[in-house]
């Protein structure tokens, strides 16, 4: 169903029916932009730390607008055995709701937005008819002002229990306003006067002189005219009418107030819930999310980590979930599109969904990806496959598992970490995976170097895998941890460059604090040129230390499950990746598709990777 | 005649005849937004100097995209007397044209883009089918690309005179593509050989080997498979043939350039004919148009003024037009749609304009305001009315007069200044005028004061005149130059405030230059609610000291004409800036109205204001 400006409020008791009915919700949103560098891959580095990616992130993507949110409230029929959705896609818009409101600017990105246009995007939905908003501060704000205006109209403002200072040039002003007021007092048989036309400057005089003046018996109001002209009319009222008329006010107020509260009503009534909140590869969806409706993001990730828990208790990522076991074996490409295809076959059972009455529905056979509605849909279906799956591994098996299921608590509040090439999640529930990175270097080269002259410096050393930092510094990982003794030593005479371990890199990075890395948008530029279309062969990296996870609402994840966990490192070949890529790069080179070929030709023994599995994912008694 | 990307090619031949064959140009821009700022009202000073005004729109309007350009060409009709218009309406956005170029990011102000969507303005239009460009840096990046790839397949460059370095993780790929070569070139009745799809950087090493180990006799191309796939494809062929693969795609590659280069293309033709180029209210349309389709601005304003009268070598602009005399006494509101009216009536006889076969005419009664191409047009109208009024006051009389005609010269060149109280127009060819503002004070005071307690601090001096710069200090000016004494003497043991002369001020702010204004948007949001909604009376000020003005190209100004412009000091009142307020303001209050017609009950004598006129207007002899 889509909403915009001019249908929300009719169907925002659908929306708040179809949070409060549900199971749970899967979302998704559609943005200006991804990342304010050149590219997405020029911005984050295969090393990243989460507290690096979080600071990233946030300092190059929240200028970003979300235009467009999907909400797809899931809820089981038992007695049919059938899931039931709503699906809603709304369009959002920070329309300024009036002269004091926000004047909110945001940055587009073209690349996006030609994205978006080639899927048929509709931008004058947005623009033209996108729901307005306010944060939370925002909202405060607008509440204050209302109540300062109706205390001011009250006269219970403590500015006009004393006469009022009139500027000088107001004076003669003011003056003829209240000798008008004197005469029609006296005139019994006149109920209303209505003044000029006049500045607010002047209404608000007028507002404070009268409430001091005449504390009672009339009623004071600012109508405006055909003209759009503000004036004041002031009546003659008892108190019992006066009364009624500022109730009257104070509703149209409140009304105001919703509605230019607007879409993030929307977002209350989700996080109010405390329902499952899924998404695939969601930690932008969420970051924005809160940036955008609740307040600007945290300068600390762990601040950002326990606002997020509080507003959104528990989430899961789906795109996490197919990149680990016991899916990660029989997953191949975890984009969505295609791990909502793979999740119709063996050994998958597509879940039975229906629309419920009145609600269009989606026909995964004609994609229309990049909906935001649509990939809130699909991303729920291919939660429910997987969850689904979890159970039929049970004995006995389960066909159907509930979103309250224990099953998948060990997936809940871990977002995926696109492009971290060992650390597969950030984790809202503690602090994150510390991998030893011990087989890393961090080498500062001449800014003329390539990434063919990194090849060569290495080319003893076999398999690499190179990770830009900037145009004079990169992260190169050997396939041995023995051997970074041996290229840090054998580099101690070099002049043109220099290679430390990425121990001693971090130890050094810390102590000066203050010394941030140039992200220019020139040094952008020049390591995006640099970089080449294809990095060395990937470099399976297996080395955790399991840092010690605590959830705080779930069960410890077992320690195990950071090896479960641990990807083939998708750093580039990662289907997601490529589509992000598409979207920067309208020329897409043939050596993806020739990735994924290589990939789909791998045959996977299903039994081997069930055996393989944690036990912790099928040993916790099942809730339902 | 409306322009997008599927259109453009086709059409640029017309284009290009219009401007072959045009009098002068009318334009116009539209952009995602006005000023980075809350409001522009925070942005600007009614005490600003030239360069501050210059620095500030650089630094808080660039980001915006103008993504809608207007021109129409006039051309005089002499058998038939009348003005034939070629009019286009062009719909221009950054489309990536590959993996290398731009990604360009641009801000959008959500009150500018609610008023274009209020108007009905085509957003789809620019995204999905806006015209690209390329600045002139960008253009020469994407020539020496293209030039570097064919010296790269021609076996021209220096890296191909010496065997390539290979590295050693792609030798073996490499050793197989020269066997397959060698057995392709021994079987005589092959004349091609497709190579395996591979990456950009296996597909650079197979060229640098072959352009060193066969220089001739073979051809090399990157061909594209159905899925889009990249493959290198190997021909014999002889030399003359070779050359002619070549030169075709060097032609290829020279129209896959200008593809790219685009809209630019249009700006380059207006500029290289060096005509007239009419804009009202021009200085942003002239700033955006240099930033985006020539180089980024220069810091120094000399520079802009330098860079922009070599780009369009005269310009003119019919707001600054119509506020200066002898319009400025029989023309009471200059925003365009005003202005276009107004010169319908008497004195001004409205022109004779046909617009050219084949070119749909816009009709002036139904108003499409806010469509560049309209705006554009009504421009042009405007100016011909203008300039022919000029004519009328000749003795004998001049009917129609050119856009060559010396009549007019005095107006090049001079880009209206708005909100400037004192300062009418920013002169490109030589210093801005300089007004002594002896009669304005520098007051510094807590950031808790409001407008009404400087309203209050200068109650015994009368009338005044309140310009804020930041939420502490702001610009007052007073009625009489012999009261800046008193009060700056009065104010010397006062202790929450200080009062200085603007020449102190000045002299102040030389000596620390590094000391810079500090326009955060917190501070910015602070000055926006302080602001109360009206200014107080407006001053009408008068002191100039008349700089030097040496005109390059033009005849010097009469200094006279210093004294000519001096606009009644339009600070708030001027309807051009209610036409942007509405922009940032969706609930416009009624002084606005109530003002306009206050005005409009004024009575003109357009006798007298024509004898008031300054000679040099009219005694110079028409060109015509």
């Amino acid at each position: 169903m889509e909403i915009i400006r001019s249908n929300f409020k009719i169907n925002l008791p659908k929306v708040y029916q179809a949070i409060e009915e549900a199971d749970f919700f899967a979302i998704d949103g559609e943005f200006s932009g991804i990342s304010d560098g050149p590219s997405v891959t020029a911005l984050t580095s295969g090393f990243d730390t989460p507290e690096e990616r979080y600071q990233k992130l946030k300092k190059h993507s929240m200028d970003f607008l979300l235009f467009q949110f999907g909400l797809c409230a899931f809820k089981y029929d038992h007695a049919n055995s059938k899931h039931v959705t709503k699906s809603f896609n709304f369009y959002v818009f920070p329309k300024p709701f009036s002269r004091s409101s926000p004047d909110v600017k945001f940055v587009c990105q073209s690349s996006s937005i030609d994205f978006l246009a080639s899927q048929g995007f509709d931008f004058n939905k947005v623009f033209c008819s996108g729901i307005p908003y306010l944060n939370q501060e925002e909202e405060r704000q607008l509440r204050e002002q209302f109540d300062e205006k109706r205390s001011q109209a009250n006269g219970a403002g403590a500015l006009t229990k004393c006469p009022v200072t009139i500027p000088e040039d107001q004076k003669k002003f003011i003056d003829q306003v209240i000798e008008k007021i004197e005469g029609f007092l006296q005139r019994e048989e006149k109920r209303t006067l209505e003044l000029n036309p006049c500045t607010g400057f002047q209404r608000k005089l007028i507002y404070q002189t009268l409430s001091w003046k005449y504390p009672k018996g009339i009623h004071v109001e600012t109508l405006e005219t055909d003209k759009k002209e503000r004036h004041i009319v002031i009546s003659k009222v008892d108190e019992e009418e006066r009364k009624r008329r500022e109730q009257e006010k104070y509703a149209k107020e409140q009304e105001e107030l919703n509605d230019a509260v607007g879409f993030s009503r929307v977002i209350h009534a989700i996080a109010n819930s405390g329902k499952l909140v899924v998404g695939h590869n969601m930690l932008l969806d969420v970051m924005h999310t809160i940036h955008q409706f609740y307040c600007p993001l945290p300068v600390d990730l762990n601040e950002f980590k326990e606002m997020t828990t509080c507003v959104f208790p528990r989430l899961l990522d789906t795109k996490l979930m197919a990149s680990t076991q016991p899916f990660k074996d029989i997953i191949n490409n975890t984009s969505l599109a295609e791990l909502e295809k793979r999740l119709k076959e063996t050994p998958f059972d597509p879940p039975k969904v229906e629309s419920a009455e009145g609600f269009p529905s989606y026909d995964t056979a004609s994609e229309q990806l990049h909906e935001a509605g649509y990939d809130a849909y699909i991303t729920g279906l291919c939660f429910i496959s997987m969850a689904n799956y979890l159970g039929s591994l049970l004995s006995p098996p389960k066909t159907c598992v509930s979103a309250r299921s224990k099953l998948i608590e060990p997936f809940f509040n871990k977002l995926f970490l696109m492009r971290v090439m060992d650390i597969p999640y950030l984790n809202l529930e503690g602090p994150d995976l510390q991998p030893k990175r011990d087989h890393v270097l961090h080498v500062t080269f001449p800014k003329e170097w390539k990434t063919s002259d990194l090849y060569q410096l290495f080319s003893a050393f076999g398999n690499i895998q190179i990770s830009w930092i900037d145009d004079t510094s990169a992260f190169v990982s050997l396939s041995q941890p023995e051997q970074v003794q041996i290229a840090v030593n054998t580099s101690k005479y070099a002049e043109s460059y220099r290679i430390q371990t990425y121990a001693e890199y971090v130890g050094k990075k810390q102590e000066s604090k203050q010394v941030k890395r140039k992200w220019t948008e020139d040094s952008w530029k020049e390591v995006d040129r640099k970089r080449p279309h294809v990095p060395g062969p990937c470099y399976h990296t297996n080395s955790f230390t399991a840092a010690g996870i605590v959830g705080k609402r779930t069960l410890s994840p077992d320690p195990r499950e950071a090896g479960v966990v641990d990807r083939e490192s998708e750093g580039i070949s990662d289907p997601e990746l490529e589509q992000t890529d598409y979207c920067a790069d309208p020329l897409p080179e043939g050596r993806k598709k020739a990735k994924k070929l290589k990939r789909m030709k791998k045959e996977f023994s299903l039994a081997g990777s069930a055996s393989d599995s944690p036990a912790v994912l099928f040993e916790v008694p099942d809730t339902w």
